[in-house]
């Protein structure tokens, strides 16, 4: 049996996940503060959390934020449930477990829907969406998950949506775990709805998602709503009206993510965010395949967010986690549908020491 | 005009509010640190929560813990819309702003429901529940809000209770303001779901709500859900199977929320919680009668979670509260359909002292 000798893990583990990811100790910090739901202090940090979504996204006038209590699924679960009318249909393009989950939602609400389905090693081939846009003309929405967290497949939400506007319909883009990470031109790719998650990119602390929407689209969802908590509309108007949150905010997790707001624009924005995640995806791959591994995705429709690693031969993924885990390292299992992976961020506060660390500890383990 | 000497604020001002409340300095603290959605610290804290939940409500092994991301509306919109089948209908008895909000739910998810309304200085009359349930045999599910925030009237769940288990119909209540600080036996008020949130009693931060159910009610919802997140059956089979959340959990919260489960127990549980608020309650009453405020509410049907009090002669609340909050002190509006009231909260991680400090910051504002 192998001896263990344990780094010595001082507060925190590293967290190589999608998010909860390592956030720096400013941004906890900033939770050590009570603040009242009614009070100027959150009417401000709801408004400066709002428009410094929409400055990140580099959106104008035309566009509003809508912050929704939850996990991203909740947020996700707001715009599909709220924006889709009865006489409406859905386009959903699924390549992973996080489409699926849209189709669920869509299933769950009765409401009309057709589903584009690729292998989780493909990205949809726009000639398909095509068809189906000039097929069948009720569809009214197409909904896509920019990057499949299952996999870090990254889908071509450009092309879908230049398409799906030249058909005349509105699209609606998960982009969870990209938001912040890869430059998305809403304008320029036609997408009325964008969403995400505090814990994500921009390396908040979970508990709320957002939607980017442009404003008319946002409009068209009144009274459209399947739920009272996820209203979307609803709650967007009552941001706009009373500045305020409709039900309890999650006021420290605010407090923490307008902290990860104002580090993200001192890091550089977008781009040096992309820079840093892109070296940590280059390194870890580089050590990665020196001891083995193989990834499943092929390189270019790969994202640097998460990566999945086959299992290699007579492998205990428990096992390996805990080993990791003990030196400091907490990885993430797989989610494929048929195949064994485990799976690698390299997002959150951490750079190519962290990586390198990692790589480090899974070498020891291996010898 | 009135020469401020702003009471020098250092940190958090009080909050005097239904929650987001005061929370310790320990409570935040338990928040520096990132941990991961699938690893085992987390399995921890998911299994110490929800075993803490139930030795708080004295429940034994037929019961069981469900928490559910967002505020706690979120927590009641599961319930209501899990537990009704098509074929239910629900008896929802509202007095207030919340009763209503639950209403509000019925009728959005299409659950067949009569309401029996009150006045919002009115408890329920126990002779008119009767007459509905052995009028309408259709009725399957009555649901009542314990402490109404909007008047902080203490509705009669046991006795609400019991006449329905006469009638074999399953109880639900909300108590989201008053679980933790007043003794609600499940068992035998024959309550089957009992719903409250993070950042009420327990003095915990807000960023989840949680249900208490009997297991074979909650058997009984399954295929029930009207929605993908707030799925309560799915959810808490999830809980009992993996030990996780479904979907991303509020990691720092739920670390806060443990600290504030075992400073509860500390505090020496129930008993001891509600005789703190029982005194900051009365210290409050007494001051504010000194001073001619007139609270909304009899005496008799006052919890001591929150008060309303009428607003004086020419009264500025926006002024009132602002020259309060610079004194340190944050108060909270009023929610009565038809009259103007100030709202007063007891609850938090507050005590004699920063009540007495409250009333003389409006003794100062007063002079």
């Amino acid at each position: 049996m192998e001896v263990i000798e344990p780094r010595d893990v001082i507060g925190d583990r590293i967290l190589l996940t999608p998010g909860p990811l390592t956030t720096t100790k400013s941004v906890k910090e900033a939770m050590l503060k009570d603040i009242g739901s009614w009070d100027s202090d959150l009417v401000g940090l709801v408004r400066d959390i709002r428009q410094g979504l929409l400055e990140v996204a580099g959106l104008g006038e035309d566009y509003s934020c809508t912050l929704m209590q939850g996990s991203g699924t909740f947020s996700a679960e707001s715009v599909v449930s709220s924006v889709i009318p009865p006489t409406g249909k859905a386009l959903i393009i699924a390549n992973g477990a996080y489409g699926e989950r849209l189709v669920s939602m869509a299933e769950i609400h009765r409401i009309p829907h057709t589903v584009l389905r690729y292998a989780e090693d493909r990205i949809p081939v726009i000639e398909n969406v095509e068809r189906e846009l000039a097929r069948d003309s009720q569809i009214s929405h197409v909904i896509v998950v920019h990057c499949e967290t299952t996999t870090g497949i990254l889908n071509p939400i450009h092309e879908i949506g230049l398409l799906a506007k030249r058909y005349s319909k509105s699209t609606i883009v998960d982009a969870m775990s990209s938001f912040g990470a890869y430059e998305i031109d809403m304008t320029a790719s036609h997408i009325d709805h964008l969403i995400s998650s505090a814990n994500k990119c921009i390396e908040g602390v979970p508990g709320f998602g957002f939607t980017l929407s442009r404003r008319e689209a946002l409009l068209l969802a009144k009274d459209g709503a399947r739920s009272i908590s996820l209203n979307l509309y609803d709650q967007w108007q009552y941001f706009e009206k009373a500045g305020q949150f409709r039900y309890t905010p999650p006021t420290h997790v605010l407090l923490a993510f307008r902290q990860a707001l104002s580090e993200f624009k001192a890091e550089g924005g977008i781009p040096a965010r992309g820079r840093r995640y892109r070296e940590n995806h280059r390194v870890l791959m580089q050590g990665m395949k020196k001891m083995g591994f193989r990834s499943f995705l092929d390189e270019e429709i790969q994202s640097y967010i998460i990566t999945a690693f086959y299992y290699p031969e007579s492998f205990s993924f428990q096992s390996f986690y805990d080993r990791l885990r003990r030196r400091g390292y907490i990885i993430y299992p797989g989610k494929l549908t048929h195949l064994d992976t485990f799976r690698i961020g390299t997002i959150g506060s951490i750079g190519k020491e962290q990586i390198e660390g990692l790589l480090e500890a899974i070498r020891s383990i291996q010898r």
